[in-house]
């Protein structure tokens, strides 16, 4: 008999057809022996309905107050779930972050966890109980209500597996597992069934949504193995665990495009030594997150930096550059166009070369020119153009045959 | 300066155009100087909406999740609310039933009061800001939460008035207060200015639908003087209070009628002692309200049984009787009519005579047949046709003259 934790995410969740799928998968892996604690989301849509309402009275909601509006999606569904639980004759009990025990900082709508007492469920797990714990959410030490933004349920139900010492924690989703690259962009993307902490934070920073980045950071943390897999089909997914030496076997684990992404130019600033800090500062303050940079020196002493950074920040990162230029002497700052960040990433990286150049040769015999690059040891990134961005893609996927069932 | 609570009801908050109506409400009061606390329930349609969703999950959800599930639309309601004072410049935080302190037993969906501390109110107040608290909710002594049933926000505001010494209470809501008689009916019905405690209790249970019995309950026990007032508008309202001599002077305060009320004949049972107590013990285990009661004794040893009850309970009435008279020796039972009950609650009938007769003889001019009688000290009801219900309660309000102002 083992101790499993599974979340369901807000489309498993998303009416009560589905709502009553998820009672019966529980009630199968209780019915195989096993002891359930069962996270979830608030259901698809809920959380934007109550956002909408509260921008409407107010373009800048409180904090505080949106952690109070919007846990209500997640207390929602542990009730239902719970009623749905009863139907099919498994005892349940629904609790509250809070009565899960899930403590955080004061940090309101990105609360960080700072302890995980697990309140009772280990009481309610020995009287045969089905625990159904609200995601997204916890409680500081003042007794409000915080969250951990977007995506935190995978959080909770992370944190709840490394508290209770689970045997297993599946993350059931609306996908199969985590791919090689989106299927829907590459048509032969294939599902991976193992890859490390490092390659799932990776994929996550550059576009693949499968799960929250910090989810990902705690699990690494505290080595929580977990598995990615479907609500909706029976078939193993993706297994996210410590990293393996057989593990670098594999040179590039998959590939991701991330549309979402502007470059910008400041043009024309004096080449002095301070000035890359100076505009680099200004965007970190604006809490902008910028990737790709470049600085050519131009002729008569002037330089231009280029970079990359979310779309949705274009406007706020010109603005920002702009008003320190001047006292800089001058110089000109401009979002130049909308471009697509391309990755590849695999911890087989550091040991094995050539990978840049293979990727490099198979953007350019197809034409497709490299704007900017940047690198970690584990992955690459280049800038192209928005509109190859899944010609990119595939050519990416096939340059490095991902997929082949290497792992 | 004053500390004024202020509930407001689902309709009042129904949607985000009245949410922003009710802060700019609280924020004259807060203008004229008054420190003020919020109660409000969830938003119109949302609690049905949830309630739908439970039984369609299970025929009888289990009352625990089904308070986890209710509570989430007053949590919704004063977030919301609370936005809405900031963003009219008014601070404003919300608490949960469990954050305000108020502490119940352990009966899910119908809990009762055992303690209000008001939790950090007080603070609160002291710091500038409004304070908006969700109804019709508490926590009991195992962090669990729990509801009061429906109409509950009433108790919660009264039972926060209590426990802050408020200096006023304001139940407002969708009518301008408590009238002598439904004023859809009745066309000169009259908003009463002050009314008792017990008379208000009699109405509410009269089909009077202003407010929760049990608020008021509380509210007696407590001395919790209460207005009744409208959301909509600045008129006074209704000023519930301790009984005083001088409202002994109206005889008749008010008068009701509920037409969802059924007449149910039991008839030919066996003329012996103890046939009325087994029958009338049956359905007290059953819960089913009865109310007017006559006995009859026919001839030939058998007596008739005629009752009334809500017309909800009929079927259930019938075959709990029903179940009983084969071993009692044999008898029929019924549910003949649907039958309208109608009132006048006054505690000057205490010191006045004559209101019975007043009320039999305007019925009897008008050919009204009464079927059934029951009184109280202060309030007589009978049952009468229900086609005649409208016609009979405005009979009523005519022949004690309601609708002149005489208090």
């Amino acid at each position: 008999m083992a101790l499993i934790v599974q979340k369901y995410g807000g489309t498993s969740v998303a009416d009560l057809k589905r709502i009553r799928n998820v009672a019966q998968r529980v009630k199968n892996t209780r019915e195989a022996g096993h002891d359930v604690v069962v996270v979830v989301s608030a259901r698809s849509g809920v959380t934007n309905r109550l956002v909408s309402d509260a921008h409407s009275l107010h373009p800048e909601p409180n904090e505080r107050e949106m952690d109070m509006l919007l846990t209500v999606g997640e207390q929602e569904t542990i009730a239902l779930t719970a009623i749905a639980l009863h139907s099919i004759g498994v005892p349940a009990v629904s609790r509250t972050g809070a009565q899960a025990g899930i403590h955080t900082d004061f940090a309101h709508t990105r609360a960080r966890i700072v302890k995980v007492t697990a309140g009772d469920i280990r009481e309610q797990l020995a009287q045969g109980n089905v625990v159904i714990v609200a995601g997204f959410q916890g409680v500081n030490q003042h007794n409000q209500i915080t969250t951990f933004g977007r995506g935190g349920s995978d959080l909770s139900a992370i944190a709840l597996a490394a508290s209770l010492k689970a045997d297993n924690c599946q993350i059931c989703t609306d996908v199969d597992g985590v791919f090689t690259a989106d299927p829907r962009i590459v048509g032969n993307a294939r599902k991976i069934s193992q890859i490390s902490y490092d390659e799932m934070l990776e994929l996550a920073s550059l576009g693949s949504k499968v799960m929250q980045s910090r989810a990902v950071e705690f699990a690494k943390k505290f080595d929580v193995e977990f598995e990615v897999c479907s609500s909706f089909n029976n078939q193993p997914g993706t297994n996210v665990k410590k990293e393996a030496t057989s593990m670098e076997e594999v040179v590039v684990r998959g590939a991701a495009v991330d549309k979402e992404q502007v470059k910008i130019v400041v043009s024309q600033v004096h080449d002095q030594p301070g000035t890359a800090a100076k505009v680099f500062q200004t965007l970190a303050d604006a809490k902008i997150n910028v990737d790709m940079i470049v600085q050519n020196i131009g002729h008569g002493g002037v330089a231009n930096l280029t970079f990359s950074a979310p779309l949705e920040d274009a406007y706020r990162a010109e603005k920002a550059v702009g008003e320190i230029l001047d006292n800089m002497g001058g110089g000109k700052v401009i979002a130049v166009d909308r471009i697509a960040k391309l990755s590849v990433v695999g911890v087989g990286m550091r040991t094995h070369c050539g990978v840049a150049a293979k990727l490099f040769t198979a953007l350019a015999e197809a034409g497709i020119n490299i704007q900017l690059i940047s690198t970690s040891e584990i992955k690459i990134s280049v800038a192209i153009d928005a509109d190859k961005a899944d010609e990119g893609l595939r050519l990416a996927h096939d340059a490095f045959e991902l997929e082949k069932n290497t792992a």
